[in-house]
């Protein structure tokens, strides 16, 4: 296997200025990036949302590939103009294929420095192990039964990632998220290097990814007015357990709604502000032990 | 001195969620309100902005009070507009006319509770100093020479002030604060009620409150465009001395931007989302011990 073209994308979301500024950072100062067998292309995703300083201008850009595209001329969304040429660009036929994107996101959740992944092959995990030994205190999401693994920015390349940290606010760019993210940036270029000159270190582990569930809203009124609000011993508590009994919601009168289901659960996403459109409090998933084998 | 009607005011900013809602539950469930000898008005400020999950629609709502209104018909911004109708109801001449003003807004800063007053005079310390000892972690921000004193919501009454919470990102509802603001209305509400029953308890006290300096912003380029984030070690630091030599700002390229004028300062508003726009990274202030007399 030989890596030819990495794609790093940021500001897919325009208000997610930490990866939106790592991009602008790769582009003004080549000269920090070492130098590596394979080319590393950048791209602001949405430089309309980013200048906007919004998460998207029609709709969500993340959400806006591998569906084929419904609109023409002055109806087409914008977001679906812009999935049309960067697929054109860096897709798998497209005019120069990313062999690899990584695609830099953050979130309000107390995701800490999160890896989503969306397949759980064999080159995949060996990439994620590696990082997890170089950052002890990565997580590791696996999204694959989100949709993600259709529609999303990183979906237009055989391998991919995106890098999900927070918790940040919107319209922030916050510098020790920025340094982590950059640091982890450099360890998957180095692993990619070390793809191309077989040198591909051989790690037999167990790791411990979250695999997406299923998402729950909040609980909302009959015109789809929010009636409660995340539980305070729940808020910031991604990728903890969550067990039959546990609060979950409270609502505006000070009613405390637990979690009802029967078996424990690890929310993540708890609070992101980008999902409540979504109609989204939270995702939940399964810890799984994986043994990771090359 | 009578006290005949409070505002409270929620989502002057639409995205600031905890004091919109606040204002959702103060309308929904009356009967949670205890009564008082003055009438409580609620207004959910900027409506069309917290349906759009923006800050505001045109400009900026709490600084569109006070300076007269420029635009006609089709070319008012909804804002100014909308400060007219706020005016023309709860403004000295207004029709309902609100004899104090409580304000809700959340910054992304790390502020925790702060009261923001915009003078100092005997009625606003007494109450401040009263709601510092009900809340000792209570922090009293004096934005005077700010310009809030003249076009902010709270200015249309003679007295009033508002409550900023934080760190808080904008978009979401944060069920923590969401009952530390609750409480501190209440706290304030009583005391408007020993007012009006001539029961103010007589205090006499040194109160910590920080003032105004200036506003400082990030370092741009000549097109405008960020050169450097917050430092990590300023970060979340709001309240805390800032003394020469000490890290203001890491540039893209890895170099320290140090705080080199000749006297302490104590900076708020710390990376606030809302302000990267209006050129603001942070906003000195002067702590001051006053005495508070009756």
């Amino acid at each position: 296997m030989k890596i030819n073209r990495v794609l790093l994308a940021g500001g897919t979301h325009g208000n997610e200025l930490t990866g939106a500024f790592l991009i602008k950072k790769f582009e003004r100062f080549p000269q920090l990036i070492p130098r590596y067998s394979f080319k590393i292309q950048t791209l602001l995703s949405n430089p309309k949302a980013f200048a906007a300083g919004v998460r998207y201008i029609d709709q969500d850009l993340n959400r806006s590939f591998g569906q084929g595209f419904s609109g023409e001329g002055d109806l087409i969304a914008y977001e679906e103009l812009r999935a049309q040429e960067i697929q054109q660009l860096f897709g798998t036929q497209g005019k120069t294929p990313a062999d690899f994107i990584i695609d830099l996101h953050s979130t309000t959740a107390n995701m800490g420095l999160t890896l989503i992944i969306d397949t759980e092959d064999t080159f995949t995990l060996q990439l994620v192990a590696y990082l997890s030994l170089v950052h002890p205190s990565i997580k590791v999401y696996d999204s694959g039964n989100s949709g993600r693994s259709q529609d999303s920015l990183r979906s237009l390349s055989r391998f991919g990632l995106a890098i999900e940290v927070g918790p940040i606010a919107q319209g922030v760019l916050a510098a020790e998220f920025f340094l982590q993210t950059e640091a982890l940036i450099f360890s998957i270029l180095d692993y990619l290097e070390k793809v191309n000159h077989g040198e591909v270190p051989s790690l037999e582990q167990q790791l411990t990814t979250y695999r997406y569930v299923k998402a729950i809203d909040y609980p909302r009124n009959t015109s789809g007015e929010i009636q409660a609000m995340i539980h305070p011993q729940l808020q910031f508590k991604d990728y903890q357990p969550l067990s039959p009994g546990n609060p979950l919601f409270l609502s505006f009168d000070g009613n405390i709604i637990n979690y009802e289901e029967p078996s424990t659960v690890y929310p993540l996403f708890i609070n992101e502000a980008a999902y409540y459109e979504k109609g989204i409090a939270m995702c939940f998933t399964d810890k799984q032990q994986v043994q990771v084998s090359s």
